[in-house]
């Protein structure tokens, strides 16, 4: 039996829809010779390891409950019964998941803040593996996304790009078989995908807005969205894959509000009642049997032209949201490292 | 450095284009700290290996004569200057490529045949990984499929469904988070996908078939094509990988002629002319805005509904064919397994 010892940073949405996969597949993965033990997991403030010298990790019905304390908007340190396990909190924190790492291989940031780069950036030195969902240490300075990448097998984020969608898998196999990429296009963002389908159907965009933000598909400022950066994090994303040594500042973006409505000059309510009725969007036509002028939806779609693919690109659709897929995408990068683990 | 040492059997279309993407790749695999030695090449009669003892394998100005050779119409046998190589031949053959195998890890069989099965066999069982295009050795018992899968990391097979399409890829990725697949549908023949393309075009099957043919889309016997076996070998191998133990006759396979017009009762010339203009169509109606239904030419397209890709589903979609992007995915696949070896 092979065994990939875990340390979980963050265990929001995805990450606990991580732990759930991970113990719903326990008798899938040990079908196929393969253990996941979960050493540690640790939100923003707390990190809850086991005692257990025997590296067995924490226990599934633990895990089961401190996912149902998260989602219940709890922190770590709300847990009652810690069992054999110990709480480490801040200013502990990092000291101590550094000191789990060293004894350790694999590691998994299912966190959504730029905090874990320095941890990040340590373990890699260390020789651990590295597994992300959080999109912000990649899209940091060069310099951090170099140092994360400088074994480029031991680290793997397809949930970065697309969520689950096997995007990055994808055009890393284009990559190492030398086939050189002229031009990736895409839908990346599920939020404007729906945005822009029911703006196309003739509802404007105030509107459209609103119910979004109503139905939870924003972020709770929407502008967020409306903004472009979660968009442009994941073009820089792959075109760092790509070779280019670029930074944000370097991406045009182009926003679908005006500066004068920005987080700065006015609170989201202001927004919501006296901006958004005034946003323009810009339209750009696209041949309605392409790929992306047929997307619907909240799907994402990636189209990428190669010399392989060159007239007729090759097309990656489907949900691309979504802690579920997500998750799965995240579990499918742990699965995908175990030839590194002995 | 680290070194995947390569046995290459089958140096037909795709097998040459893998040779030359593993020499204009040299410096990228190398600038990634990887390098594909290639220890011997065969086709179905003879076997090239270097008599060089320090395992360097192959030159690459070997390796491209020898394609040129190919690409000619000869056989290895043809090869003039063998340099410091050796030459093979049956029934020798066999014999010799265990004999390289057992010093060996790496192993790409990019034939058409079924008779590599017995060599695959076995050098899995000596510990080889091995690397198909070639359909056949999957599809045939579930016995040999089961041996060849015994070590389920140790294969890679990207090339037998969809040619370079990451469709394997992304199912396994599916499989390992635990992603329950619930069906999929799609295309995977470039040339029935022109030929109905065509005929929804207007034109009559007789027809569209003798220009498939002429222009080179089809077998020299369209009814290969036709028939649908080639379409059902690829939706074999991917029900096995689902786990379902069943062979190729559980498969219902609906051809696009006739039993009186098979190969047993009519020549090709007598098909084409006399057969063909009587053959009949089935048609099934597909909404025109899924992926399925407004898929033309001769691109592949797969789609996987999954738990997390419910009501829409994963779409894979590109060029399926081509002797370039089968190569393409042979090498992603060897660069993939990199991991296995030391």
């Amino acid at each position: 039996m092979k065994t990939i010892p875990l340390i979980l940073m963050g265990c929001g949405g995805v990450g606990c829809h991580l732990l759930q996969h991970i113990v719903s597949c326990r008798s899938l993965h040990s079908s196929q010779g393969l253990c996941l033990n979960v050493l540690g997991v640790s939100d923003s403030k707390s990190l809850v390891v086991t005692e257990d010298s025997s590296n067995k990790g924490l226990d599934d019905k633990f895990l089961m409950e401190l996912c149902r304390v998260k989602r219940d908007g709890g922190s770590l340190s709300k847990l009652g019964d810690l069992g054999d396990c110990r709480l480490f909190s801040h200013p502990e924190l990092q000291e101590r998941i550094l000191e789990l790492a060293s004894q350790l291989g694999g590691k998994t940031d299912c966190s959504a803040s730029s905090n874990t780069v320095p941890v990040l950036k340590q373990v890699v030195d260390m020789g651990c593996c590295i597994v992300m969902a959080n999109k912000k240490p990649l899209t940091s300075t060069m310099e951090d996304f170099e140092k994360l990448y400088a074994y480029p097998r031991r680290i793997r984020h397809e949930s970065t790009v697309g969520a689950g969608l096997p995007v990055i898998a994808s055009l890393n196999r284009i990559i190492s078989s030398g086939d050189p990429v002229h031009r990736i296009i895409g839908s990346l963002s599920g939020t404007l995908g729906y945005v822009m389908s029911e703006v196309e159907d003739g509802k404007p965009l105030s509107q459209v807005v609103r119910a979004a933000k109503s139905l939870g598909y924003t972020e709770p400022d929407p502008r967020e969205d409306l903004g472009g950066m979660d968009v442009a994090r994941k073009a820089l994303i792959l075109a760092r894959i790509l070779g280019q040594r670029i930074n944000m500042d370097t991406i045009q973006i182009e926003s679908l509000y005006p500066k004068e409505m920005g987080p700065d000059v006015m609170s989201v309510e202001d927004f919501m009642n006296s901006g958004l009725p005034f946003c323009e969007v810009g339209i750009q036509e696209l041949p309605k049997n392409s790929p992306l002028g047929r997307l619907r939806g909240s799907d994402n779609v990636l189209e990428i032209y190669t010399r392989c693919y060159t007239s007729q690109p090759l097309v990656i659709q489907g949900a691309g949201a979504g802690n579920d897929t997500t998750a799965a995408g995240v579990l499918a990068d742990i699965v995908d490292i175990q030839d590194l683990f002995p």
